[in-house]
């Protein structure tokens, strides 16, 4: 089971909202706008991403992690943990 | 005029896959799929909007901050040109 | 007791090489040496202390974070890590 | 000639600084502190060295940048800096 569960509906906003940003910046290259204001939108975006993904990681770390370390199976799921982080963190 | 109009069609074209990216991701929270494949997949599309971001700010500093440079307006350009990049590196 | 006991020596080595490379940027300032060859040395040196934070969040969530989610006090732990990790993404 | 050249003083301060806040995470690692508080400081040296960084590219951007510009070699250099703002962002 997913331990964002409790945050789906708040997860798919967000994605939602992300998903109408990106069709956003589609429509500004389209129409030529200004670089800077395209990069800054960009960066707004990103953002937003990085919020979901900091949920999400919360949510894993006080579910899957916490209850992998009460199985004793902690150090798998704890290493696979850092590699993610450390995917998050480029 | 956009400094990036020759690549128009490349970055609508990635757009438009980080559009896909972004619907996925509702799938993947809708179907409570593992927080780690969710985490791997974010981070994928943080990477596809860097380059796209990276795509417009070679564009923008090869056109619109040469010109300006050429116009003797490169000062309040290039201080513009640093704001974006700090937003980028955060 | 710190999580990250066991990697002292190689944690300490990597910080001294660290402080060297900050004293080879002050000399490189000095010398007035090519600004990008500044920035790309920079960019090593923050590549670098990052590969000691990652040691050191891994060591602390194998460590400290498992024994307080065997002690029942994983909540705010894990909350203290979501912080830190958010200040290590920016 | 560097051009970072007027800033020469303020950039060795900062780096002095830095050099000194890596000495002090040593002596964190020394006396064993906790992780966390650890990891807080090596965030503080990162955004430390961002400063200097982002204060050297500007002044090459206003600097070499712009008299590449001028002197209608900007191409190679605008490649130059795009690669270092890349390493940069990661």
């Amino acid at each position: 089971m997913a331990s964002y569960k409790s945050e789906k509906i708040n997860l798919l906003n967000r994605l939602s909202r992300i998903e109408g940003q990106v069709r956003g910046l589609q429509n500004m290259i389209e129409d030529e706008k200004y670089c800077v204001d395209v990069l800054t939108q960009i960066a707004a975006v990103k953002g937003a991403l990085n919020k979901v993904g900091m949920k999400i990681l919360e949510k894993h770390t006080h579910g899957c992690v916490k209850q992998a370390v009460a199985n004793d199976q902690g150090e798998e799921i704890i290493n696979e943990l850092m590699e993610v982080i450390n995917k998050f963190t480029k």
